[in-house]
């Protein structure tokens, strides 16, 4: 059945069912002209929001519509994940063409659901709109702070630069996808469609002493020249420290693709990528692979050079930083 | 400039400097991975979501940047205003065209921004990205809520329906805007380009004793069915008592529109539609017009046949009511 045969009533009928949410804290769920809440005492909020839109971050035959639904969420929840943030509420905007099927828009709901109930939170409202070209979704999410909200402003000079997982591996499948050929990388794939936001790893990097933390979604490049622009310090990243995934040697080989350039600049990685004293970076990296489940490595050194960012190569060479990172409109 | 030669940096830079908020109660505003709040104590937090596609909801050239920026501010605050909460914060997702002007995407902010200082909210994040085809603008609004939510579902057999202002004027503008023919009438224009959220009306018709309301965004059939449903009853419609804007009668004897079709189903007037018990409906009228400037009138009764809507012509004939609110979707 398409969009148009269903209609808008049907459809929101059936998402209430989906994300039935009141109780609680939440006195008016999705239904009324907006959601009414019950926030939690004596917690701060943080509150983002993530547009995607078709042709631009994906393409529907990139992935399942449960996998676009589920990715949807996480770009938010690794959002709230980077101000050390539990997640609470989400709304979810989705524009749709008339000719898309309706089971299509369902599953890509049943995807949000599944990973509201994986991470603890309720989409309570949201808006379905019509579209003229391509699907867009925009979700916005809210979560608790409890003590200091964990900014991009607080690195200092000598502290050790750290992220989590490994990095490129989003961008080369994403690629992979683009050409059609990604069978032999299924890891690749993975880091493409289904981001795992790194929510516990952020509260113990919040807690092992994490002095600034951002999450790496336009490439490592760009989110840390974000950090040094808010903290008026520089850095200096040792490129033979960057983890990789497993899968990326041999699609680099098999491809041509620069492997650091994937690392430094391909974005949608959401990894987190914090700022911790040299006293500290130790017993934070144990932590963040114990609470977070994921490994963490040190890649680099804040310096005082503001807005100077230099890479060391392998052989030892220094040399500013060039690679951008995603930038939207520009292509250059 | 087009958008390409500015690139998204600078038109950050741009947009910080515009909405500057932080300060009070806004700890972390637009420029880390999520905007971070002291939401105030012991009050309840409306939330709502909007979605404005370029071809479906606007055409860039209908209005100014300035209007758009604005109008598209308003829908959230006429959300906010039919649950009587107090406008706070805004998150604003733009999907913007490589090829766009660059001064047409800040001039759409100064929009916004002017909404906000109108209206004592603070946009303090958002998300930017490019766009294929066409300016998307999603803005999520958040309010505070005392005492209890204004829901959809208090209306009770017996009671008064009452709405602010005048219908039908912003679905004439958008006919007269699309045909091109709009110079006689201003204030049709006007209505649809620059709707007024109703904020001090709401106030006003809440303390009144209002038992439910909504905003008339997708035209008053089918915002009063969401009030039937909510609510379990029914309603009757006086033609006759429907407020009308003063150049809607010109209007529609030239275009040979239907002036009664349009009030009912038309939507995008953004005005209240409110239910009282018999007793409160005068005081209620009174204080909507002297708190909230605006006129309000009885235009029906609530009734017990659950979902059942019917109209009094002014000849005294009573029908079902056929007209069908705007629905996305569906074109039939």
């Amino acid at each position: 059945m398409l969009m148009e045969e269903m209609g808008e009533e049907a459809l929101l009928i059936e998402v209430r069912r989906l994300f039935a949410s009141e109780g609680d804290d939440v006195i008016l769920g999705i239904g009324d002209d907006a959601a009414v809440v019950d926030a939690p005492a004596a917690t701060k909020l943080a509150w983002t929001t993530d547009m995607l839109v078709e042709g631009v971050h994906f393409q529907t035959g990139w992935q399942s519509a449960e996998e676009l639904g589920r990715k949807s969420l996480m770009v938010n929840l690794s959002d709230l994940a980077a101000m050390a943030s539990q997640p609470l509420y989400a709304l979810v905007s989705l524009a749709i063409e008339a000719r898309m099927e309706a089971e299509y828009v369902l599953d890509l709901c049943r995807g949000i659901k599944s990973g509201c109930d994986e991470y603890g939170l309720r989409v309570i409202g949201g808006d379905t709109t019509a579209s003229g070209s391509g699907l867009i979704i925009n979700i916005s999410a809210a979560g608790s702070v409890s003590g200091d909200a964990m900014a991009r402003s607080g690195a200092a000079p000598g502290e050790a630069i750290v992220v989590t997982g490994a990095l490129g591996g989003a961008a080369a499948g994403m690629r992979l996808l683009a050409a059609g050929t990604g069978d032999a990388y299924p890891g690749l794939l993975r880091a493409f469609r289904s981001p795992e936001p790194r929510l516990a790893a952020a509260m113990a990097a919040r807690d092992a002493g994490a002095t600034s933390m951002t999450d790496i979604s336009d490439g490592l490049a760009t989110d840390l020249r974000h950090i040094c622009a808010a903290s008026g310090v520089g850095a200096t990243i040792d490129i033979a420290s960057l983890p990789h995934p497993p899968e990326l040697d041999a699609a680099c080989r098999e491809h041509g693709w620069d492997r650091e350039a994937l690392a430094l600049g391909g974005g949608e990685d959401y990894e987190l990528l914090a700022t911790f004293p040299a006293e500290s970076v130790d017993g934070a990296l144990k932590a963040i692979e114990q609470r977070g489940d994921v490994r963490a490595a040190v890649i680099g050194q804040i310096t005082a050079d503001a807005g100077a960012i230099s890479v060391i190569a392998p052989d030892g060479h220094e040399s500013a930083l060039k690679t951008r990172g995603f930038e939207h409109f520009r292509h250059d």
